[in-house]
């Protein structure tokens, strides 16, 4: 689901509408809040894509991205 | 699910923890001002208990109501 | 501002409409996930209302509601 | 603020923190809701670049960009 590339690990979510999309682009925010850790991500109406990258590490993927990622595979 | 009660129509639901709790909200948040129509709402921790009523016809359940609820229980 | 009574933090906000209270709400929900102590609270329109009270320590309130005040504050 | 490049209404806005940047974004998804009319837009940390342009019309901006683009800009 999620790859690695450029560093960054990226998955991009579909979903029905709108609504759907923001209201779980709301819930990855508490989760990122929380975390403190905080993705790079754009929508498009139904579309979301994630990258998760840990900026403090000199811009590469650590534990921090991969345990976001897996809060974040929750919410599905 | 809805019941009518005091011209209104009230639903309560609940979920696994707050960020599933939000995340509904703000989808529900989006319906409403798309409708202009907005609840009477509350919240604490998983659960959230909206009540439906049109202020501008006297404070009665109308048309309105009834559509917002349909939409809402759309997103469950 | 905030008022002490029934063993809760209270506080009502009003805003210009629904778009900027629920953004607030938003804000809110985010510091109240990361610090892990939620509200009860309610909203109507462009009004909310802030209850904070200990569940934990036995419904009373405690120095986590007051800094969960406190950061509310700063988003004003 | 807003500039046209590519066909697109584009504008970045900063913010303090992250808490911020999504409350604002949270605002921003209710207008784009009720206007019918959504954004192409990104978020990293306190940033939020807004690309608006009108996919029914073969991409290009229309009146609806130019709306939604003002109404963006009476949040700040």
């Amino acid at each position: 689901m999620w790859k690695e590339e450029n560093n960054m690990l990226v998955r991009t979510f579909k979903f029905d509408n709108f609504v759907q999309a923001f209201g779980f682009m709301t819930q990855v925010a508490m989760l990122a809040e929380k975390m403190d850790h905080h993705p790079n991500w754009e929508n498009t109406f139904n579309q979301v894509t994630i990258r998760l990258t840990s900026h403090d590490a000199g811009d590469v993927v650590t534990e921090k991205d991969r345990k976001l990622a897996s809060e974040i595979d929750k919410l599905m």
